[in-house]
């Protein structure tokens, strides 16, 4: 009888075919305007999917004006069995800017044993490698878990749509196990588990001078440019060390101890290896914190853009009238995302000089950071997986990003989250040329059978 | 026999109609990419124009790759008579933001008097009102003075063409007089006339931190952001009460001596006035000069935008890998922009920080402040053409804009540029909704057949 490793294996490249259809539609969730559709397109493409997988009780949940969840099962493993919730997202983050991608994101290209595509790590490939493991289950005689699929097209904004589903939805979601495949490991030869995620608020911050653009040649110098105060206020929010300059802002920081800190320095890049990964000229941050720390288990605040002025093509000789920048906060246990909103509303209200008027409001929902207990018997399963398709065990690190539901299925499904990525640091993730390897594809695809299998024999069912 | 008044009078719907289709082509010289033939279509309709209206040896001048330079003229008035260099502009600023417009920028649209349109009053419909000035003279017997016009197509992007142009032609184009119609009067009931303008230096900044952009969870922390590094960077270009805050920047101002500063008390909006006219909360600026001075005997450094990051719609939690920045100097007598452009420069290197890297460069060509002679007899001939138009003299004000060529031409053809503009400084000029009086239009016409009427009597020839 075959195995589902290797069904799996021998349907590898049709796997890998239908991953790069998959790829073609552009599922840019932030992009309600122009690609509400497409984003539609991409579940019902997956509920399709799920069907010939062999899942029952497929189908696509919209609530209000949120884009669709889908949702599958498969639930005839026996009572005794325990059940596995496997979430994953088909959104993906905006391609911009698009001139500076090699080839185009919604058309995947393969190099380099590669696939170039938007969203190729993150995170359909991961997402269908899951997907890929259940039919390679149920294909050669069943698993030996119950299953049930939540996928999202949400996650890159948010994920509003689907805490709200969760939130309410507590038993038919009801599982021993959740399992998510949208992280990375530390190399392509070296497994990891992150045990933790930070957690993410991210906002707007908007000031205005003049009730339209001006020109800076009749009006410049009698006028508070809404840029320069912009950048005068935004200059605040850092102490020159690279903490954050907001009163309160650490205050519920859980501290590292040492033996966490002693256990972190055996992932943490050198110097010359970070520098070679991002291309930066040198490292920054709070000195008394290695890279790793500074990524995992502290709090950032970051700019993501300044927009309301020129910055095209030639020379605009605009006085503007606004200045709005995006902004977010990356969280870490036990930080409360709207706790530190209003503290740094509260704060920049303190410096808004009185030329200028003030708003700043929430740009999508709020992601809770989250730690896993280290000694949950199916992080044991996540850690004997990774051990069978590498050859090797994995190490546990802290992971930098936010994926704002594990939270909220921790809180209201209350069971363990295991982060069983396989994506790499270098997928240029959110960034242009975002791609996966197809190694990582085909042995993620084999790692989410063997975790399944190995939840089997060490998870009891029951909570 | 009819006088060129009650000509241009008689034909003033013909003329407007006109001028509404000179504005829809869209003569974006910023936008090379999309606009380049948009350009050259606004050349040729002036070229056929000014054939109609009676001017001779019309040619479009196009220099490398420059946009072209339209030049016409009719020489028959004598030997005696002075020659009148008309000079103006028909390229316009970009019209974004688009959506901030009421009606399209190159569908003109007429409402409450005005017509709305990108270029309205800077520059077609300045620059038609000269052009249906000298058809109106040689339409009733011909004009009192020579004339040659120059009305150019790169005035927003700083003249870099005709600039070239002048210094190498300074034969053909040897005149008496230049005028310019691209100014404003301080209200349309009081007639201003603008003795100076500012110089500008545009340039821009770029600071790299990463390759590429990266994720903000999976770097955050650990990577100087380079729209933080610009915002700590470009913070410290200002003191608190509005100096700029560059070594040697204010070295070369020419002070405003006691007369000339009581002179400009008359012309000084009130703080109420200017709230009103902009919008803005209160007045911004060095606190000892007034807001006239401010914007017109002042220097300044704005930013215009900020590039390089995340800001459209939604989250993007992108940790971007540049930043630019686009900023100008303006510049008043006797500051030189070249050097400015060293200060700035030699100014911002020493407070680049280590973790990212800087570039600047210059954004098309620099202007050089203006300061005309307050006695000179063509001036005397725009305040009698001004006060026999409105019925009341005009005040003497410092124009803050700047028309980089004037400079050039006092400096290349050794004569007095007269600005003998008609705008008004609540025309959203380099904003949406631009806007042009139809009254301005039409009593512009009638200023510029004065001001070559008085320019025969007042002006001697022979330089």
């Amino acid at each position: 009888m075959t195995s589902p490793q290797e069904y799996a294996s021998a349907n590898r490249e049709r796997f890998l075919n239908d991953l790069l259809d998959w790829l073609r539609i552009p599922s840019v969730s932030a992009d309600r305007t122009n690609h509400r559709g497409d984003v539609r397109r991409a579940a019902d493409w997956l509920a399709d999917d799920l069907r010939k997988a062999g899942l029952e009780n497929v189908e696509l949940i919209t609530l209000d004006d949120h884009h669709p969840i889908v949702y599958a099962d498969w639930l005839h493993a026996g009572a005794s069995a325990p059940t596995v919730l496997i979430y994953g997202h088909y959104d993906v983050q905006p391609p911009d800017p698009l001139n500076k991608w090699e080839t185009p994101p919604f058309e995947p290209t393969i190099r380099d044993g590669k696939i170039y595509a938007r969203g190729a790590a993150d995170d359909k490939g991961q997402a269908f490698a899951q997907v890929k493991a259940v039919e390679s289950l149920l294909a050669t005689g069943g698993a030996p878990v119950n299953i049930k699929l939540l996928i999202e097209g949400e996650e890159e904004v948010s994920s509003a749509g689907l805490s709200k589903y969760v939130a309410s939805h507590a038993d038919k979601l009801a599982a021993d196990v959740c399992v998510i495949s949208d992280s990375g490991i530390l190399a392509i030869d070296q497994p990891s588990i992150d045990y933790s995620l930070r957690g993410i608020v991210y906002y707007e911050v908007e000031l205005t001078g003049a009730k339209s653009d001006l020109h800076s040649g009749a009006y410049g110098g009698a006028v508070h440019n809404p840029q320069q105060a912009m950048v005068e206020l935004l200059a605040q929010l850092h102490l020159p060390d690279g903490r954050v300059n907001i009163p309160g802002f650490y205050d519920d920081v859980l501290p590292l101890s040492q033996a966490e800190r002693d256990k972190l320095k055996a992932t943490n890049p050198s110097e010359d290896a970070f520098r070679e990964t991002t291309g930066v000229t040198q490292s920054w941050g709070e000195p008394e914190y290695t890279i790793s720390e500074r990524t995992g288990a502290r709090p950032t605040l970051e700019i993501h853009g300044i927009g309301g002025g020129f910055s095209g093509e030639g020379a605009k000789t605009v006085l503007p009238g606004k200045a709005l920048a995006k902004l977010s906060c990356r969280l870490v246990a036990n930080q409360d995302p709207h706790k530190i909103y209003a503290l740094v509303e509260a704060h920049l209200r303190t410096l808004i000089p009185p030329t200028v008027t003030f708003e700043m409001r929430p740009v999508g929902g709020v992601g809770y950071p989250v730690l896993v207990d280290i000694d949950d018997p199916a992080l044991k399963a996540a850690e004997a997986a990774y051990a069978q398709v590498w050859g090797k065990d994995p190490v546990y690190v802290r992971g930098g990003g936010s994926i704002p539901v594990v939270a909220e299925f921790q809180q209201h499904l209350k069971l363990p989250v295991i982060l069983l990525g396989f994506g790499l640091e270098t997928d240029n993730l959110h960034a242009p040329n975002e791609h996966f390897y197809i190694e990582l594809f085909y042995k993620g695809t084999q790692l989410a059978i063997s975790f399944l299998q190995e939840v089997a024999k060490k998870v009891t069912t029951g909570r």
